[in-house]
């Protein structure tokens, strides 16, 4: 189903900015039992990123009757919302009395193998690299190019994701989660200030991190720390935690801390869910 | 006048890739005498976008029949053509069998005033950069955030336009243009290996500057090169040649250079519309 400013409709405007510029943000959103997962926090991500573009932020409580109309009678599934900066004409200049377009989409729960969550994925290296730009780093923005090109890379079906690092070699995130690796230094994940996306998930699992007394740190990763790395793991809204048991050549165990981690979301999600 | 694939019709699918990622390329083409002007050129920077992003190409006869369609009656205006990956379900990877979104339309000439040509442009510094990624530069892609930042940093009516650094303060270009500039060194222009748009209308100007036997080079520059430079100007397909007349505090006259390809340049596009 899918609503554009409230209207069951499935085609939008040519002159959307959206499409011309790809001035807009998303969220992707899991859906249990009719509702959207971990709303709140999807939320503030998403008026987080209109403060920042300059896009006039939505009704909180319309976006959230229109997500839960969308929601409702889906048991699993996913929620995607799209909210761009409106029509516009042509030129990159935002007209100065824009009305934001509100798009909310609901698709199937994807096919992911279970065996994924219990015995960790096979993670690649991609060659396509992410900008570094701080305007835009963090933000769940519709600029997606890179993300595209880095997911065009492989068509294995073992490999479920592969890492990308930014023009100075640091290791960012995954395609389309967010990376953490456990070494003697505690939980590490890579420090989002340049480029990548703040995932709602990873700030899940540094506030579990934090309630658990692990030490935990957002820094700069090279490819050599995950080398080093005891344990390795990916993040996303709808994945929750995936262990990696392999990037390339390199095999890691499940380990410990992913596991402890992994149990407290389980408990902590299937608490939202009931 | 819209058309997507060939049908009139103002609407797109919600599904279509270009809203979700911005996954593909434009053109903003001149329309003089109802005819898309340098047209071969737009046909060639499209085409090598496509095959740069792996988006399947569109049959050039039918671009052309479909651009000249929407334009046939406009004597004077703009033609924008937007080429998305097309539909695709949720998910960065490009669908295996996919087929291009092609989208015409056409626009009312911008009301540029008569004196940004013959006395120049007042032109700023803006502080969003641009990132930087080989696999994305030169193309025009519909990842466009950036540039609507930028352009969101000034709303003053008698600033033409804003330049752009990368993040190691290289000079990249304009919001919507190609920068020049004159110096001992003779004509030089941004190198665009790392980010910017690789203009249609700056490539007339190198080869035009080529016949005229002035020496050029596409180089790295800096503000201070922009600072101690004898003329500066501006290129995009539908203003030709813009000269500068001041960069915030520092004012150049139009120079000799600027004007004699500016006279050059229109006798080459006079000959074209006749």
């Amino acid at each position: 189903m899918i609503l554009i400013n409230g209207q069951a409709q499935d085609h939008i405007a040519v002159a959307d900015r959206g499409l011309h510029y790809g001035d807009g943000l998303f969220e992707t959103i899991a859906v249990y039992g009719g509702l959207p997962r971990l709303w709140e926090r999807h939320w503030r991500r998403l008026s987080t990123g209109c403060r920042r573009l300059g896009i006039a932020q939505p009704d909180p409580e319309i976006l959230w009757e229109e997500a839960s109309h969308v929601c409702s009678g889906v048991d699993r599934g996913v929620l995607k919302i799209i909210l761009t900066r409106g029509a516009g004409g042509r030129g990159y200049r935002p007209p100065q009395t824009g009305q934001a377009t509100r798009i909310m989409a609901t698709y199937p729960w994807p096919a992911y193998p279970e065996a994924n969550w219990r015995q960790g994925v096979e993670v690649r290296i991609c060659t396509t690299r992410l900008g570094r730009n701080s305007a835009l780093a963090g933000m769940k923005h519709l600029n997606r190019l890179e993300q595209v090109l880095a997911r065009s890379e492989w068509e294995a079906p073992h490999i479920a994701e592969g890492l990308m690092c930014d023009d100075d070699d640091h290791v960012i995130a995954g395609t389309m989660s967010n990376l953490f690796i456990v070494t003697a230094k505690g939980l590490l994940t890579p420090v989002l200030t340049a480029c990548g996306v703040a995932g709602v998930m990873r700030s899940v699992i540094l506030e579990l991190a934090a309630e658990l007394d692990i030490t935990w740190q957002e820094t700069q990763l090279r490819l050599e720390d995950l080398h080093c790395a005891d344990e390795v793991f990916l993040t996303n809204a709808l994945i929750g935690i995936w262990p990696v048991r392999c990037i390339e050549q390199r095999d890691y165990s499940v380990g410990s801390l992913t596991g402890l981690l992994g149990g407290r979301l389980q408990a902590l999600l299937g608490a939202i869910s009931e």
